[in-house]
């Protein structure tokens, strides 16, 4: 089968071996997957990761393990990517994105979705509506990351709120705080980008605008920039014992000061996956629209094209069609 | 007056004027001081301060500003160091330790305690109980900064909690936590620094008998070692989406790789000055002796001496009488 394949070089297999099904999961053919900045990163070196790249696509349920409720078969997924135990004090507590003993799709000792057919644990997917289209779909597990910010931080309703950063991630931000009418400011460098949330009745701010004033004014910071800098400015806006919010792995790698941090004693929040049934609902109700973050949709055969495009300064988000 | 000056090199004086009281202020004449790492930082360019040193004391009350209630004079007293307006929403929530108007005593923009005579404004003092010795009054300040974190973090009854640091700081944490009768393990690298917890019934542990068990096996660490090295320690020891406490800002200067506090969505608590008055119901009370701490007592005449024995490695804390 064609898989976009990293093995220290990218390319586009096209006689990749097909998964073995094992008695719990689901065979998935792919319909539609969304290239993330991690899979640039993975090419970066990035967890050491080798095999088949991705991890945000819809589906439709191919083939079903002997120990799978088999109505699932021919329905349209999309699936959970961190593959846990279920055994141990993680998954007990159903934060199986913790699991010691996990795999990640595409990420991390399980072949990705970069590819015609894949495997997935069964208690991992989700049966999606016809309310939500395909590419909605493929948006959903970005927008999980997004609304797992909600699960972690209590935001009061007067609290003064900053989304950092108009790059893919941010707007995904805007777009779940925006349906939940969360009161925030999305902050970025780019006015195109940035009129994404301005049109769905979000405030946005140009960097540029920043002045003193906004120092130290924001009791939560999300930030989602991307870069070291932007974490600098991020940390300057959070009040006092305020929240920072830190959505990137790639930055918190390359070393941070975190004087200010100690000094203002803010709270620095590590965020990554969420889960996908609230977030799901809020797609179902079509309370979010992401279609102004689609940058281009390719076809398989251009892949690597396609993975080239996502890797250019500014690309929003590039889908892949099966 | 004799005073420990900072102003690009370090000296004693001994004619430094004696400060100007202002109405809302107590004059205090120094009983004794305590020097902390902050000070030596200081000399060594944090802060950028210039001006007398010290932020650690007893003293008593030899002056009282016009606006000041004249019962205090003549009383043993200790004081909060951070002097706030005490008319912005920050001091209006109680937390003039974040006032952004603050001066703060020997280390931004106010005259220090290492000095025959100083100032603060009358409500940041509070009177000693004969109950306290100066000694142990003189670490007030250091254990109020240990106490602050359990303002701040939760710390609840089944928890497993580690101190990491078995430093001046890491030790006035652990005689407040065991105090609180709180369940934890103090880690570090000198036996006889952990004797002085495992004396008062601690847990305690070196760090090189930490094993891979330990690893990602603590709800709440406190990060109290001063170094990057004990940084990353402290964050492989914290669970995923626990609490790992950092209280030293000149580590947090150097830059911290961050990744395993996205990836297990870790929340950090920059932590700094404690409230007194908490604090002072425990000492009063006689729950902590501070004595097993105490590296070296100097006379006034040796600060410079006593200055010079506190930058040397692994020294407990060095007191100045006046």
């Amino acid at each position: 089968m064609k898989a976009l394949v990293y093995d220290g070089e990218l390319k586009l297999s096209g006689d990749y071996q097909k998964p073995v099904l094992r008695d719990d999961e689901v065979l998935i053919k792919t319909i539609m997957v969304g290239i993330c900045n991690t899979d640039y990163e993975i090419t970066k070196g990035y967890m050491g990761y080798k095999g088949v790249l991705g991890h945000e696509f819809i589906g439709v349920v191919a083939g079903a393990g002997k120990n799978v409720d088999r109505n699932i078969m021919g329905k349209r997924v999309v699936g959970e990517i961190n593959c846990a135990c279920e055994d141990c004090s993680w998954c007990h507590k159903n934060l199986q994105r913790h699991c010691p003993n996990r795999s990640t799709l595409g990420i991390y000792k399980k072949d990705g979705c970069f590819s015609e057919y894949f495997t997935l644990p069964y208690k991992n997917v989700f049966e999606i509506s016809d309310k939500i289209d395909d590419i909605t779909a493929t948006f959903t597990e970005p927008l999980a990351a997004a609304y797992e910010i909600l699960e972690q931080v209590h935001i009061k309703p007067d609290d003064k709120v900053a989304i950092l950063g108009d790059g893919k991630l941010g707007l995904c931000i805007s777009l779940v705080f925006k349906a939940l009418n969360i009161d925030f400011v999305h902050i970025g460098k780019h006015e195109n980008k940035l009129k994404i949330s301005k049109d769905i009745g979000a405030k946005t701010m140009m960097l540029s605008e920043l002045t003193e004033k906004d120092k130290k004014s924001f009791d939560v910071v999300i930030e989602a920039t991307g870069s070291t800098g932007g974490f600098e400015t991020s940390a300057s806006l959070v009040k006092p014992r305020g929240v920072l919010v830190l959505k990137s792995t790639i930055v918190a790698q390359e070393g941070l000061n975190l004087a200010s941090i100690v000094v203002d004693e803010i709270t620095v929040v590590g965020s990554r996956c969420g889960q996908f049934a609230p977030i799901l609902r809020l797609l179902e109700e079509g309370k979010i629209n992401v279609k102004p973050l689609v940058e281009k949709i390719y076809d398989i055969d251009d892949f690597v094209e396609a993975f080239k495009k996502n890797s250019e300064k500014g690309t929003l988000k590039v889908l892949v069609r099966f």
